[in-house]
């Protein structure tokens, strides 16, 4: 396992968005990564960062960024790990340009994420997707959609163990989900919207990779099929998701449970700075999980699952939440960079 | 068809509680109806009823309700037809004491519900079942737990025309499901809730009986298997429900809307005053129906339905809105009522 | 008094915006206007009005005006009576086109407001404002600001009784005051957003001129004294005003109700259809108005008082509430437009 | 100073209300202070912490409480130092059960503020006020109502520097001020109530004495004058006021900001575990403070201040916020006890 010996610089792309905010909290006094070099778009370019983003944090903004000055974000620096909180109407070609050019680009747009070479990763779950990449030569890894995500860490477990045939669910997403110039507040007030675009097809697809297998290199995608309805609801952060799966073959709860409990995370990624203590949990109370009581387990990382009984189509039903703006998002993506590194897939400086 | 010929008096149990009011609203300036009697709590009995009441509704408390005095509501009355909005820990004794003494008994409480000699009635849907009833010699008619009419409104149709096997539903209900002593704000406040004690089952059960089919003097069950999943949400009113329905046999979406849109209301039920124009309509506005847009559609009295898609696991997949506490309580137990009105089962005067 | 012997037909300015939708619900089946023109934003211009709009409102699109084609807004049509809902970056210079060429405009943006030959109309309060204007040559008649108008409609019975001298305010808004690009879903959720801009100083300098008095064909402003703090809160509909008032004598309780209660409207305002049967009620539960319960009294026309006590600083404190996109809206500008026409300033057709 | 050398067993009455959970989970790993003791009312006597108490923190019970067995909260046990999160219905006698055996008792109930021994403190502000007491004999130390305390927070500086003379202030207050069985959701979504029973009284009075100088052993309160209209609003936690002030001396803005900035905190208060680096912070953003972003400024301890600017009717106006179940109830009783150990009010051991 490589440990950085000194702070490595990290770009950032989309700076000024919901999601860029997000990253530029986590990477204030990260261990191993030092934010070095912020980019947006060509209206914000040449000001300062502090003056051209409309922060939305709680916390300041951090004292070493605020005084950077946003640089074109088709403009290539010295570093060689990049983070991307682009809009996808503009990432996947800048993303391209960069990884082209030999940086380490990880990002939480969805353009790349379908890529045959492109890796799809939660860490705790397929890791080994990074092998999709060639090593010292830059390329790209994205981080999935934020609702797949939760989905993925809870099916992860019962796929390994006893494999999934089908999966209905129906998510409740929060508003943070919608970004920076989503559904207004008079839309959404005493309100659901019964339509995310895209969204559903991203369920569809993107978890099927997620739990695919690395054969020949190339990622063999898992053969279940999901069935997902998404609906946008007014709480702030936090996705929920109502399950229902149909496994390969019957199991007990009690197995079911020991699936769960026991899920084997590698130790190089336990290890990160950016790793929960358990990717999942299961919560016993009756009425748990709940996003305001539980979207900040392990940092914002770790997903919850509760209501956990039998279905009277499928096998087994249950409720699942994670934070979406977290693990979700800048979370999880610099979870996947941290991972890259210690997997030797940090390239050399130029 | 009998048309009343002069005010029916009626009585209301638990008049003072959510439902209660809601019966208050709807009754004022009935056509067929005038409240003569309020019943409540031993607590509330002989206080005036605007005395006695904690009125939540906007409109203010009818002029010839504010000075009613309560009456206890084991007590008997000289009205033949008895609605109530009791709590189900004391429906279920008092209702059967009124239906035994001749009453005819329309409650929005679950106690009955699922008993052999109770019609369960969406009129629109299943009127026919009031033949349990003996004319002329009171009983009791129960109105369904108000998210399993939405369900059974979107899926008469279906089970008409095409046959329904199984049905996978996510609920997210409304705050004002859980009654005056319901969940605190505190607890709601950007928040989910994803248990609703005792309401999955109901649905799983339910709806085989509304949809079932009259024979030999008993309802048959209709043979569909249900899966639920129930949420609370931060909403106000409006139920919403994301279904996943698979048919006896394969239809394409034009028969679907069809079957929807040519649903036939029997002429009878359509005449009645609370009777919407249409008991379900088609949205075909990509993100409805949405709770704040819709609820109302109908004065509250109509299901509306929307996102009608193909399900890659089932057959197909949609959402369905109804106003919970109109259609799915007071306004649905009065539509019963009617109904009772016109098909003769009114007792004669004793 | 002018009744309107034919449907009077009237053109709408900034139709597909927020308060431009709020202006079609109203107009459609109005007893004297009939909608016969819409004009929008230049990228809207020579579509139908129902595929360009982003409809928000329950009810479907008129279906008179769902076909219309959007016509530019510095285009002059046929109608002499013209309403706006405009956005003030363009209200100001169209509205001024359409008046110079002899149309009444009747507008719901700020930009004219104060402008000495413009009437700033609550009907029930100042319709004398009226004759600012030369009758038949058309003209802008300005609706005040959402909030002053709540305010206005409280402080005029107490500016006729007994003068105001000092007025501090802290206002509670509605997101859907923020227009349909307003605060994000997720900047408003859990969370009050204390500034609104440019609000403070409207309820500060428009309520004296409401408040004033015409003399020598020029209104003389009230004196009164007006400190605003406004506050946007997450709700959908209604603003609430907390409200401490000194008056220029010293007056009892039961003066001060009656000062309310006994308010005199004018006999022809009163007559007009979009009148409330009164502009101002008080409440006498102890926890009231509230937003969800009481802002649509009077079809959303009447402003509602309540908790009215004693101000250890002051004189009086109360509650006031009224709704922004009815009574503070296009509810008002159509109300003026009413009293225009039947007071005679309705220009005749070229 | 004192510094405890050995952990402090502390009582908590009152142990599994909401205000209760929240001394629960700040006493978690405090560094001076052990929970050795939990009452809770009779119903819950007898029972396990865990089995007995409705927990509503995210975070879950600590190990060490959850087997704590529920004691009689007039019973008295070996601990010197007794934490109160009863309810005002019983709070009054039993803490001074506990107080006349020589406990020393914090309180967060209303009861006992206004008695002439009993200390209201607010520690950076008033920690003289504990001279009230007679060191080494237990007593009484009341934390103010929770709305009162911001405000505190906020004048306490311009009291300071320039007096005092009328404060006008319009509450916004959040739902977990109405403790567990407060308002339900169905009355609060998309709702504001106008009314907080009895919480006007208290801005106006304990204010006074709080702000107020000790003299010969006793308090003489401030002579500022207060007017104030609370209202509950829709968000999870925090209180925002909107303030106006009247000086008895005019002041320039930089005078008035110097005055926040420059407060002085003594010096064992600055340094006890519960201190935040600074009670008041002046939040330069136009449109801050907001409760979802600003609430947990020092851990929940800090009052943030913003929208300064002149006031038409008085001197000055501004918001402020503070986060009203830390700083407002538990987090501040905390402070409280632990001033009264630093500076010798711990009685000894019987």
């Amino acid at each position: 396992m490589h440990t950085p010996p000194a702070p490595i610089p990290v770009a950032l792309l989309g700076a000024t968005g919901s999601v860029g905010q997000r990253f530029v909290q986590l990477l204030e006094g990260h261990p191993w990564f030092r934010l070095t070099r912020v980019a947006a778009s060509p209206r914000s370019v040449g000001r300062r960062y502090a003056d051209a983003v409309r922060w939305t944090r709680p916390e300041p903004i951090p004292a070493g960024i605020a005084d950077l000055v946003l640089q074109p974000a088709d403009e290539l620096g010295p570093e060689r790990l990049v983070f991307s909180g682009l809009d996808a109407s503009v990432a996947g070609e800048l993303e391209s340009l960069h990884a082209g050019c030999g940086a380490l680009v990880v990002t939480n747009a969805r353009n790349h994420r379908m890529d045959a070479g492109v890796p799809l990763v939660v860490p705790e779950l397929n890791g080994d997707q990074l092998e999709l990449l060639e090593r010292g030569r830059g390329g790209i890894i994205a981080n999935p959609n934020c609702s797949t995500i939760g989905l993925a860490l809870a099916l992860a477990p019962l796929q390994r163990a006893f494999g999934v045939r089908r999966v209905m669910v129906t998510t409740l997403q929060a508003l943070s989900g919608a970004g920076l110039d989503g559904l207004t507040g008079q839309v959404v007030e005493d309100n659901l919207i019964p339509l995310i675009a895209g969204e559903e097809a991203k369920l569809e697809s993107e978890a099927r990779k997620i739990l695919g297998v690395l054969e020949g290199g190339a990622v063999r995608e898992a053969a279940l099929a999901i069935s997902a309805t998404c609906v946008r609801v007014p709480i702030s952060d936090g996705h929920t998701l109502s399950v229902s799966v149909e496994l390969e073959r019957p199991v007990e709860l009690a197995e079911l449970r020991a699936s769960w409990e026991g899920f084997a995370v590698p130790d190089d990624v336990r290890a990160l700075p950016s790793a929960p203590e358990r990717p999942v949990v299961l919560l016993d109370e009756p009425d748990a999980p709940q996003p305001r009581l539980h979207r900040e387990l392990g940092n914002g990382m770790t997903a919850s699952i509760g209501r956990v009984r039998e279905c009277p189509l499928f096998d087994w039903k249950f409720v699942t939440l994670s934070h979406n703006t977290l693990r979700g998002a800048a979370g999880g993506a610099l979870l996947a960079g941290e991972l890259a590194v210690v997997r030797g897939y940090l390239p050399e400086r130029a």
